[in-house]
């Protein structure tokens, strides 16, 4: 049995939470209201996993194993001295959004306290209490030396053995930019369009943009020394086709008048080209433009009408 | 007295048309719902001009001095091809957006039909026979080889007579250019962002992305043989902030679900960047984005909540 911290449980790490807690000891930190709702109702899951779950909500004051990053990710060194002052360095697993997370725990921890990670499992925040789990996904993990170490065997076998299809690489930081370059194409078109993932596809301009900012993202990781394949803009379609009536976490943050990830998606990207000396402008004007969408009181009706592309 | 025809005429066709009717012969050309108001209740014009007035709505058989187009730019060449096959050949002045009207006409007809020109009066259609002047601007017209002709003069001195207050250029592509870059930046924001002209500089992010816009314009510009300084950015927020409570005509076709000149404007920015062998990203992103907005059908709620930049 392995001791886990989620850390930010929002709508993905209070699935994760749930699902680890029927074999592992289990600590939830979240949002006041919602760890209520728990304590008093337990964790309920709806949608792909159903039913109710019961992680701790307290510290037992022992030592943990692992803790699981779930915050956005424009708060991951508030998390992390968070962490660090409650409960001493331990090994901390991001899976959150954007590219820097994991150096950013590097950074403030110490080089092997951090362990790389993505998933595409799809959870919604139904209510305090209440998750909903839309879609299921792989989740890869890794060192950030690419070492098939012991803890990291150890966290992936206690994933699986709890319904979390993990899979261990060697190359977890080609595996982040690939997600960031999925996200930075899919939440960033979505959000400006305000439309779902698949209605990209279904509009042949926004579909090359698709593809152009795709692009654009392999050659500032290539600049970045990773190489990754003009296979991601085929493998981008294919997420939007199997995700098609989900709205984007950063369209849903959008709409909810709340702060984005662009910052740590597309302007990350923008900044890593910028430090190589090349140039990012899609990324940068997506950036911009969302940021100026989040500052802008809309008051104009919506579009009315269909024209064909 | 000049004998005019008005090819196209909407809003700003119209209200030249009137304008230009007290003290000459004016034909006006337009759709048939406007055109059967004004016949029978004359064209009236409310705002910053307020009349009666009556332009011709049939062709007496005699010949004109000039054609006056104000048809959307994406409907230069079917326009020239009626103007030619109804009227034979007769100088147009062109006070269309977008950056190649006086060329496809100098194209159609031989160089010397051709006359460039732009305007920055505002108008709204309301409603078939009445118009609404929204806004009053200089009017700069040129000959397309820089030479004060005989007939420049004659239409600066027509114009003037009747309130269109009309300046004569020798570098009227320079002056077609500056409104593009203009309207690139304006018109392109505000249709993205969908906001008021002004809320643009209220908002830094999308203050600086003007700034962006206008300034790879000045690149492709460049590119063309045509110096337009930096000063374009501080004339741009100017507009910005003189039609604040304007909607950009941009954002008012997509809005009513028609068809946008961004194709002429950013579009062919994009295309002149690309015939030089540089990029225009910025332009090329808001044209293909645009025209995806005109293709998606936008079902989600608006933005409710307002964060600050």
């Amino acid at each position: 049995m392995m001791r886990f911290i989620i850390f930010g449980a929002g709508a993905l790490g209070s699935l994760f939470g749930a699902l680890l807690s029927t074999r592992h000891h289990v600590l939830l930190i979240g949002r006041k209201r919602h760890i209520k709702a728990i304590e008093k109702n337990g964790l309920k899951i709806e949608g792909k996993t159903k039913g109710i779950f019961y992680p701790e909500t307290k510290w037992d004051g022992k030592k943990y194993d692992l803790v699981i990053l779930t915050t956005k990710s424009y708060d991951t060194k508030k998390a992390v001295k968070q962490i660090m002052k409650k409960f001493g360095r331990i090994p901390i697993l991001s899976l959150q959004n954007g590219l820097r997370n994991e150096e950013i725990i590097a950074e403030m921890l110490g080089k092997k306290y951090a362990i790389g990670g993505i998933t595409s499992h799809g959870a919604t925040f139904l209510q305090p209490g209440i998750i909903f789990h839309a879609g299921e996904g792989d989740t890869i993990i890794g060192e950030l030396n690419g070492k098939i170490t012991k803890r990291i065997k150890e966290i992936a076998e206690a994933f699986n053995e709890c319904g979390i299809k993990t899979i261990i690489s060697k190359e977890i930081k080609k595996e982040i930019w690939k997600k960031a370059i999925i996200n930075s194409a899919i939440n960033g078109l979505t959000s400006i369009l305000k439309c779902k993932n698949g209605d990209i596809l279904k509009n042949r301009y926004a579909k090359e943009l698709l593809k152009k900012i795709c692009i654009e993202g392999i050659e500032v990781a290539r600049a970045e020394g990773i190489e990754i394949g003009e296979e991601i803009v085929k493998k981008t379609v294919e997420v939007a086709e199997k995700t098609s009536d989900n709205i984007s976490s950063m369209l849903q943050d959008l709409l909810k008048g709340k702060k984005t990830e662009v910052d740590e998606i597309n302007g990350e990207i923008a900044r890593i080209a910028k430090k190589h000396g090349i140039n990012a402008p899609l990324n940068e004007f997506i950036t911009y433009i969302i940021k100026a969408m989040c500052g802008i009181w809309v008051d104009l009706p919506l579009i009315q009408s269909r024209r064909g592309p």
